[in-house]
């Protein structure tokens, strides 16, 4: 037996969590929010819907848009998205650190 | 903002979690599954085969059914049933203090 779980954060709803963070994780490496939703399997409208939820629920701004120019635009990651990111992956493996752990606590050797 | 979870126990599929743990809580109240299942908005075939399901993943029985008899039958959760439950308390309340510490260390403030 082993220990699963889900954690994410809420705001009046899921302000952040594995998923957005592999969403921005492909835009920091591609600077494109298509090619980002792409890689994820999902829409376009559907990365950008959930961008646009985000921020909001998160107050502050993850991606900077650019409109076309000599590259045919492109999404870059904020620094307040970056910093966000560097404390989810530390966070991510403090809980999971602590929820193996718990679990070895009280399942150990089962 | 503040950090939400779920944690279950996992061998070959979702062995133990909440939802499993308030359907026994429920059992051990009523001493009967249908009651039970009545109780968390679930049907009795479910609640059923749920439990079936879980005893084949942990590899012991959760309930011992009594068919018949003076009182019309009705179900009591095993000693290892019980002995589940009261670890699975302890754990979830240490579960649920060591990630919010680990959330507080990384997002304190926030």
């Amino acid at each position: 037996m082993k220990v699963a779980y889900k954690i994410w954060f809420e705001n009046n709803g899921k302000a952040f969590g594995e998923g957005p963070y592999a969403l921005l994780k492909q835009v920091q490496k591609t600077n494109s929010l298509h090619q980002a939703a792409h890689q994820m399997g999902m829409s376009y409208s559907k990365a950008w819907k959930l961008t646009q939820t985000l921020e909001k629920r998160l107050g502050f701004v993850l991606l900077d848009k650019k409109v076309g120019g000599l590259t045919g635009g492109g999404s870059q990651v904020t620094p307040m998205a970056i910093d966000l990111m560097k404390r989810y992956e530390r966070f991510e493996k403090d809980a999971r650190q602590a929820i193996e752990r718990v679990y070895r606590k009280h399942f150990g050797g089962r």
